[in-house]
């Protein structure tokens, strides 16, 4: 069943694709991550979203340090199947490394990024040393 | 104003990056494109969203063929500068070039993608040659 839900995923040339996560509560979108097979793999057999780190070259599951997990709730494939959404219940609300709810704090205001979100949550609480 | 407000996003090496559409009537996330710098100043000058087609290698003003076009109400810049949402009115309520309201019409079911959003027009008619 994995391996019929995979062949309609189209990764790029680096065998990757982008996943989009949505709160199931309340449609904001939180984050966006880039995705493997792997990813997309362990994703479904654990329940809770995992991403794979361009940057580390290796996969992770949300909230592997920070504690603030994703349980995914639904899965979603776009046209082109080569973007991904999962609506996905988080953990203490908080999606973003900087303590907010979502990444997409920043909102362009007479041409000006302005934050729009509270931190709720310490950065150094959330990754301690 | 527009310049300070590019020098916050990150374009990746092809000097691109994701913009997602979000319906400001409802909050469904209606598609995943890229832009580059172009296509971001093009968005901000006309109020419409503009896209970079890799496949076409140009810019493009989404629904300059279908009229389906996108009016920009906000826009919302992720912690790494590297994604984009904008929240915009779609004309017509049709996003996709399927003729549904939204690209990510597909959900994972039992392990299949299955339709779940309707056809509102068909193609053809959206994209008369």
């Amino acid at each position: 069943m994995i391996n019929a839900a995979l062949d309609e995923l189209n990764f790029n040339d680096e065998g990757l694709m982008p996943a989009i996560a949505i709160n199931d509560l309340n449609d904001a979108v939180l984050m966006v991550a880039w995705i493997n097979e792997e990813a997309f793999v362990q994703s479904l057999k654990t329940g809770f979203a995992h991403y794979f780190s361009r940057s580390r070259q290796r996969l992770w599951q949300k909230g592997e340090s920070s504690g603030h997990n994703q349980t995914i709730k639904s899965i979603h494939l776009d046209c082109d199947g080569d973007v991904l959404t999962w609506r996905v219940v988080q953990s203490g609300g908080i999606a973003c490394h900087t303590g907010r709810a979502t990444c997409f704090y920043r909102q362009l205001i007479d041409g000006a990024w302005v934050d729009t979100a509270p931190v709720l949550k310490d950065p150094a609480e959330m990754y301690p040393e």
